[in-house]
């Protein structure tokens, strides 16, 4: 049972693309052995409780409160922005702009399905200042989303936030707040039981990555009225076969299993994943941190250092046929392809017949448009392939809550099987504090004073600037 | 004299992060000679005329032709909708986050500077169609660019757009656009002569990622009201520079030169860049292009196979700190990483001071939003070199006309110096043809019939699905 994605591996495989950067069948044959037991640790994992996001899918009362919520906070606010920040915001954003029409942001006023989302993810003034000059305080509803309560960009945003809608609510300021965070800890919680904010909980174990299915990426959809069940029946669609013996029947497992082998075996460690709709675009992106992220990894399990990491990367179809594919084709062969394929658009547009004694526009004249984005994704795999680039593609047979939920849950459990085979921690991500310290202490945090030193003392150094 | 832009070095040398890692003075010192070598064989290109686009700021007619018809066509219409794709497109969408405020595409009306930029850059039907629904045919100015005139996804969109066009315009239609094109070749200007459409000209010689300096990118610039002057201003104070035979002089060469020996040395082959400030993020898109595109080359200028080229990626601080800086930090170390700082931002907000109690907030409180954003720059810097791995950084004086017509005269500079280093004509792109050509036999296209039977065959192998 498919449930509307399939994944078309043909042009990974060697007898395609060549024995020297394709992946053979043989080796998928001998290979599997380890998927089947990274699958079983997975399994068992999930069975004491350790992976909790393989039953987000279930979690039928979080849905409930989050759309009894949403659909009151629909008829009050005509805006919802979301302050929060990488695991935080790019679930939403990946929602918004697969689920909603690109043009909703645009209109002056909100639909009559949902709320318009923005999502100032960076502390940026000019991008926070432009968003708030949008959303004037009586007409939007922000969502802080947090899980520790104390990411240094999202609290700064929220204390910005809070100056102007004090101002203009006085004390009904707290409705226009809804925090997203732990369950029990944190300044949030803290803030949300003296203020009475209302609050919705980051289920324990579910990183920012894995949490696009908690009310982290729900609360966000349903708001802007995305059906979030759904969401959730895609996801558990493709749960079936997340650990599945068969490599023919687990997308997921076979995704990593391809991925892994052509990063250790053909050096092929940067990870294009290309949609052909701007709709999926942001998938790709919030894929990006979840790939990036989860298996960028200095140790292994065994506390070895190992630099592991494939990078990913974001492009998009057919625009990055005039950017990024003369360098794919012609460049390194040190990349694999995955392609986001929908089998139709929800809406489609026919170019216009006119012109039709011009040789190079006739041949156009009276199709669908979105025939020439399809047949633009066929000659690019076409083009990879005879160039012997290994690419697959995920075909997607609508562009649905279904088909999203779905493959955004199959992409996070190919991305921790592919933490088993890389033999690293899927879930942490240790790299950052660094500089989540320096941050603090140039911000003069309480206790960081000795880092603050030394960073003023190599500010001393003698840069060597070229002007 | 910097005219507003440095790059600081510091951090890529091998003194600061390594030997194993970083570029030694030696080197620099050392291979400079191949850098003046490329620069004096391109001073003599651009004085045959071979190099059109080193001469564009000196382009004073357009200039004037450009306002001339933008003054005008500001009162005329709300919306100016470009139909183009890549080179066509990227550097106005880069020209429109940099200089236009964010918020000014979302307003329903036009600001009294300039019209309202949308760039449907790709032939998506939900994509474009969503444009067309916000941008009623009676208020919207359409500019159509295509060199060649024949390119597939543009000629496409160009014909989708015509039918409503004519339909609400009747005999006025052709008001409502506007062609970029060759001058003398092609479609679009043998339509224009007998439609009698405004049209401006592609330089000869100046190739698609090449071209924001000229009417590809001013017109639509010209049309937001960006001061157009001012961005050619500033490409000249850059250009005093570009053939400096002192690399502490030569911001455009050292770039080039640091790139080129990181990836040929040191196997960093991955050429990140991350601007911190939203406004710049697309400046880094426009450049993955350039980058990508001209580097990324087969065969060298001999003529033999080298399977050349960096692979560019656009990331954005702090945002991708939560995303990207994991495996930054802890994956191999096959990256180079170039920032693009401002020293300030065009408007600033004051995070409010509020729960002061609360020590994961209380630090915050009352600093300037833009301040946090740049310590997170100075703490992200610092973290790579902590960990080894190459940085430099692009500081802006300001986020200006001039800094932005300056930054992207120099990275045009730099990357064909940086071709002349690989040893490949950073001026072509012929990897692209395969694709074009099976597009054109997919969309049934006259005189491709025998690649269409090819693609058919090739579609009846067996394919390899998982599901």
């Amino acid at each position: 049972m498919s449930a509307g994605i399939e994944l078309d591996i043909t042009r990974m495989l060697a007898d395609v693309i060549g024995q020297d950067n394709g992946v053979s069948r043989d080796s998928i044959e001998t290979e599997w052995y380890r998927v089947q037991a990274v699958i079983q640790g997975l399994e068992a994992k999930r069975k004491a409780g350790d992976l909790p996001f393989y039953d987000l899918p279930d979690d039928v009362e979080t849905v409930q409160r989050i759309e009894d919520y949403a659909s009151n906070a629909r008829n009050r606010f005509k805006n919802i922005v979301v302050l929060g920040i990488g695991g935080s915001s790019l679930g939403a954003i990946a929602l918004r702009e697969s689920l909603i029409p690109f043009s909703n942001s645009f209109l002056p006023d909100k639909t009559e399905n949902g709320l318009r989302l923005f999502v100032p993810d960076n502390p940026d003034p000019e991008y926070l200042g432009a968003i708030m000059d949008l959303c004037p305080p009586e007409e939007t509803l922000y969502n802080v989303v947090t899980k520790s309560g104390g990411t240094a960009e999202t609290i700064a945003a929220y204390l910005t936030i809070l100056t102007p809608l004090k101002k203009a609510l006085k004390d009904k300021y707290h409705e226009h707040l809804v925090f997203t965070t732990d369950p029990n800890k944190g300044s949030l919680r803290q803030i949300a039981r003296t203020e009475s904010v209302s609050t919705f909980s980051i289920p324990q174990g579910v990183g920012g990555r894995f949490s696009v299915l908690t009310s982290v990426g729900l609360l966000p959809a349903a708001l802007m009225g995305i059906d979030i069940r759904r969401l959730l029946n895609g996801a558990a669609n493709q749960r079936e076969n997340v650990f599945n013996d068969n490599f023919e029947r687990n997308p997921s497992a076979a995704f990593a299993l391809l991925q892994y082998l052509s990063d250790k075996r053909h050096d092929q460690r940067i990870h294009v994943m290309m949609p052909y709709a701007n709709a999926l675009y942001r998938i790709a992106d919030w894929f990006r941190q979840l790939w990036a992220e989860s298996l960028g990894k200095r140790r292994n399990l065994q506390g070895d250092d190992i630099w592991a990491g494939p990078t990913p990367i974001a492009a998009l179809g057919a625009t990055d046929q005039h950017s990024q594919v003369q360098l794919y084709i012609e460049g390194p062969n040190d990349k694999t392809f995955t392609f986001l394929i929908p089998k139709s658009f929800r809406r489609e547009l026919k170019i216009g017949v006119h012109h039709r004694d011009i040789d190079s526009m006739s041949y156009l004249a009276g199709k669908n448009l979105g025939t020439l984005l399809l047949a633009e994704a066929e000659a690019t795999q076409r083009a990879l392939t005879a160039a012997h680039r290994p690419n697959m593609a995920f075909i997607l047979e609508e562009i649905s809550p279904e088909i999203i939920g779905g493959l955004m849950y199959l992409l996070e459990a190919a991305t921790v099987v592919a933490g088993g085979l890389y033999g690293v921690n899927p879930l942490d991500q240790p790299g950052v504090e660094d500089g989540k310290i320096a941050t603090y202490a140039l911000m003069g945090r309480e206790g960081y004073e000795d880092i603050r030193a030394e960073i003023e003392k190599e500010r001393n150094r003698k840069p060597f600037i070229i002007h």
